[in-house]
């Protein structure tokens, strides 16, 4: 159906990008094009189709999931940033090369200005090829798509957000003006939940809701589907000068926008609504991820409390799960299975007050399947646990007072001694960035090999991020900050999350990753500047039986302990006895347990 | 002068930046117009002059030179990266604020074309001033301006160079097809010295020539004032197809340039030849400076004989050092003082066969001399060195066969033991790096924290870079590579040099640097990947007096260790007795001097 519509159109292939008109990570299902035509559900992948090939380009998190989901179609596997793999433009260079008429399309709504950029100007200097983005063959050969979704929003109370929209509002067209710009047309979902301090439920696990804010030095409007408001709501955003108009107006009103100027941010907007604007446009980053980055007093403290009754669903999880593995005979397989932890973990969150969803969909990996990245057990793959080896459980809940995104590597009976060393390792790695002080406004990627030296070390690595923000009942991965290997400019300030997750993947055996959610705080001022370290906000023990105690310095076995303690003494008032018993002994100081043990 | 000519010209201001038309980091003398009109002689800075004020950019190597040098004068000193500092275009819009025709003036010949764009770019925002870049006012008014050299050039013999020019163009010739280009304009003198297995003494400590090479796809012609030529060197040339031209003509040859497209790096090819190019431009990195940095076998081996004879002749410099001070009455000045240091190493080095001159102006700093990062004693703040404290030397040498690059501070007495505690951890975070095993082709940004986490420990932290590339037998800073806080992309790749230079400066106070020359090298192959590791190159003690031995681990002590015992290794063949006797001391295990002493 694709290719006689290319034909149709005289389009020899089309570029299909994993996101929609607001740059989400996540999106609504509507927008799932690139999953719907290659069958390949990762957060992060393009497609491209031309009329005799396909292939599919994605990253190191889903080189395995990929290759099975993508087993038996026609489609290749471009694995990204591996050494030989072509780039996209390189490939239909190639692909297209005894073509006379060389033309590609891609959606201009659903990529951003600087994608379809980069796209036309690395095509061109493939033999010249050209670039069309005013066509959607989807909405042509979709059937079943689903519709844009139009469910209710809600407002997301002062006490919980800190900040009021006026006083967002107001700083938002202060840092306009430093950049020299009118107002901004905001299309990322997070930013607009954000500043208007309203939620939803449009994407699954992310509480924001699809619109466009556009914001002039004097008025906004929300672009929205009327579907979605109350009475009440419209009421509260006209309190802060903010008018609604149709989702589909958008288009019209940057092009009724009156000002001088206005910043879009190419990493945001889309290719099409960008090149909508008919005043000056400042090309710059958008001040509101920075704003939203920094969480403020009643932020911070809504974080420590959701992570208290995140610790409270995660201790009664892993005390169940010891249980669970326990009772099935010894060195035989237990009733548990990857699933059955996944749905036993939602269900006791689900319990916890606040509680509004997952942040993520539960990865639960057992063995050889905690060394594929993004695991989610499909009934067919589902296995069940054994007394032995390593169980990988990445998760995340969505509370109303905040987000929460925690990892555990949990042995459920004995290891081989190459898994207690990766193990110990990634630890290591992972409490060092923890131990850390750095300068005031240092960035991810400077921070990043703090992690990594202990496994660098011993020749391990993982192509993956080291951390990145998390959002106040919002995203759970939010910008601008991240900690990686690539460069992101964004200076890490207090205030910030970040997370601290290294972990090391050995295909078709196990894998171990170690993650903490931690908040960005002011240390020391010297006369070489400001430094800033790391509170710990996630409460939940690590399990110290695979660690060899002989790979820990001193500094780090002291660290673990006091953390131990901290879980111990903030999770125990909210657990009974039994509970707390049990916690009692996890938190235990890593040398007595050693003793006992070893 | 200026300002009169600035008022002829209808200019509101003048923007004096430092370079020359190769966008090289030392200059001739014929282009230190920045130093001529500011009287600050550091190696970076811009000076801005308008009708009514004037200030000074530049970095914190130089805050304290700086302040120094304008004093008394009517510029403004600004700290890059300071708070609060405000950019070059945005004082400017605040200077010209209350100004009509705001035209401000910079000499398009000695600014890249990337520089040039930012500015316009930069200065359009700040109330629409606009940038003229065809007017330099020192051909008017520096009367007694030096003449562009004209040194005579000579061969780098192919045993030294390890690949002669016929090959290296053919590299390169692939590298631009590679990139969709036919040729190219090469302006960096270092390249072009390589490239030509050439070398001269145009600019003081680098053995560079001034002119351009322009490679087409079939022939390359030598933009060189006829005189520094000789027939033999011409003959050399035209056997690898390179054709001479004059200096002057290269805007000519770039319009008769007739080739489909030329490559233009926008960060090394000035922006006035870059707007002289009649053809497509594909403004891309040069492919020249990755594989310069990449040291061939010949060249490896030439660093490892030059750095013995570098090391015998800072071994001398040490023992003629600890004479020297103790020649003094006890607690009273000795004989030396820091020229006298640096004259006496100077000397040494030149004893050394294949020596060729200093490859920068050494570094001598006595105690809060020390405190200044590029800091070279004026006679007359020369100061007398005492039997306490640190001298800091940061020096290094030409030899035909290598560059060298070493910084070692020394207790000449007594220490604070905050000076003791200052070192340890320098030495410790100099340590770490050269331990570091990392993975094939991360870029330095990504490395270096792992020098400054024992530092950030502490609450210190320095600002300038970790290492840089040093040039065989050319520039003693060499790209694409660096490692330092900024985003450099270039990958590090085994072959290529870098320096290891951690320091504190404690302003008025005491510095303490410490600086070792290293070879990248391959480590091992694992499922994660090709990993790299370090081979140190220099050879020279590091003082051993002043470390607090409980700040080190046991496997930095067991390092040190053996470094020294390679140091003893490698130069005692080349000492006499009594040095060997010497050098034995100070090189002897760690712990052994701290029983004896301690």
């Amino acid at each position: 159906m694709l290719r006689s519509e290319l034909r149709r159109e005289h389009l020899a292939a089309f570029i299909f990008t994993t996101s929609d008109p607001h740059n989400s990570e996540y999106t609504a299902d509507h927008w799932k094009g690139r999953e719907w035509i290659s069958g390949f559900d990762g957060s992060a992948g393009t497609a491209v189709v031309t009329l005799k090939s396909a292939a599919l380009w994605t990253d190191s998190r889903y080189f395995i999931t990929a290759a099975n989901q993508l087993q038996g179609t026609e489609y290749l596997l471009m694995k990204e940033k591996v050494e030989g793999t072509p780039t996209i433009a390189e490939w239909l260079g190639r692909e297209l090369a005894d073509m006379d008429d060389k033309s590609v399309g891609i959606d201009g709504m659903t990529s951003t200005s600087r994608e379809v950029e980069h796209f036309i100007t690395d095509l061109r200097r493939q033999g010249g090829i050209t670039l069309r983005t005013n066509f959607d063959p989807l909405s042509r050969i979709w059937t079943d798509r689903p519709q844009v979704p139009d469910h209710p929003v809600f407002i997301h109370p002062l006490e919980m957000a800190g900040e009021d929209t006026g006083s967002k509002l107001k700083r938002i067209r202060r840092a306009l003006r430093e950049q020299h710009a009118d107002g901004m047309l905001m299309a990322a979902l997070d930013d607009i939940a954000w500043t208007l301090n309203m939620r939803g439920s449009d994407v699954h696990c992310c509480p924001v809701f699809v619109s466009y804010l556009l914001i002039s030095s004097t008025a906004a409007t929300l672009y929205i589907n009327k579907e979605k408001l109350t009475p009440e709501i419209t009421a509260y955003l006209q309190r802060y000068g903010v008018s609604t108009d149709d989702y589909a107006n958008v288009t019209k009103g940057l092009k009724n926008y009156f000002e001088y100027n206005i910043l879009i941010d190419p990493d945001e907007v889309n290719y099409t609504l960008s090149k909508a604007v008919c005043r000056e446009v400042v090309s710059a980053t958008s001040p509101v991820p920075q704003m939203k980055a920094v969480k403020n007093e009643a932020e911070q403290q809504g974080f420590r409390r959701a992570m208290e009754r995140d610790g409270v669903a995660m201790v009664r999880f892993l005390r169940w799960l010891e249980g669970a593995v326990l009772s099935g005979e010894t060195g035989q397989n237990s009733g548990a299975t990857e699933i059955a932890v996944a749905d036993k973990l939602e269900n006791l969150r689900a319990e916890q007050p606040l509680y509004y969803g997952l942040s993520f969909d539960t990865i639960a990996g057992y063995e050889a399947h905690g060394a594929i990245v993004h695991y989610e057990a499909p009934p067919e793959s589902d296995v069940p646990l054994q007394q032995k080896g390593l169980l990988l459980v990445d998760s995340g809940a969505q509370y109303q007072d905040g987000t929460t995104d925690i990892t555990r590597t949990i042995a459920l009976g004995p290891l081989t001694e190459e898994q207690r060393r990766v193990y110990t390792l990634v630890l290591k790695g992972h409490i060092r960035l923890q131990m850390l002080h750095f300068p005031d406004g240092a960035s991810g990627t400077q921070l990043d090999a703090i992690a990594r030296q202990p496994l660098w070390q011993a020749g391990l690595n993982y192509l993956h991020g080291t951390g990145h923000g998390v959002g106040c009942f919002l995203n759970v991965h939010e910008g601008p900050h991240q900690i990686r290997m690539e460069w992101r400019p964004a200076k890490l300030r207090a205030g910030m999350t970040v997370t601290d997750e290294p972990g090391i993947y050995l295909e078709g055996r196990f894998g171990v990753r170690i993650e903490n959610m931690l908040l960005i705080c002011p240390a020391e001022e010297t006369a070489c500047g400001r430094f800033l370290r790391f509170e710990t906000l996630t409460l939940c023990p690590i399990d110290r039986r695979p660690i060899q105690l002989g790979l820990l310095t001193e500094e780090e076995i002291q660290w673990l302990d006091c953390y131990h303690q901290m879980v111990y003494d903030r999770l125990s008032p909210y657990l009974n006895h039994s509970e707390q018993e049990w916690l009692r002994q996890q938190t235990a100081p890593l040398k007595d347990i050693h003793e006992l043990c070893c």
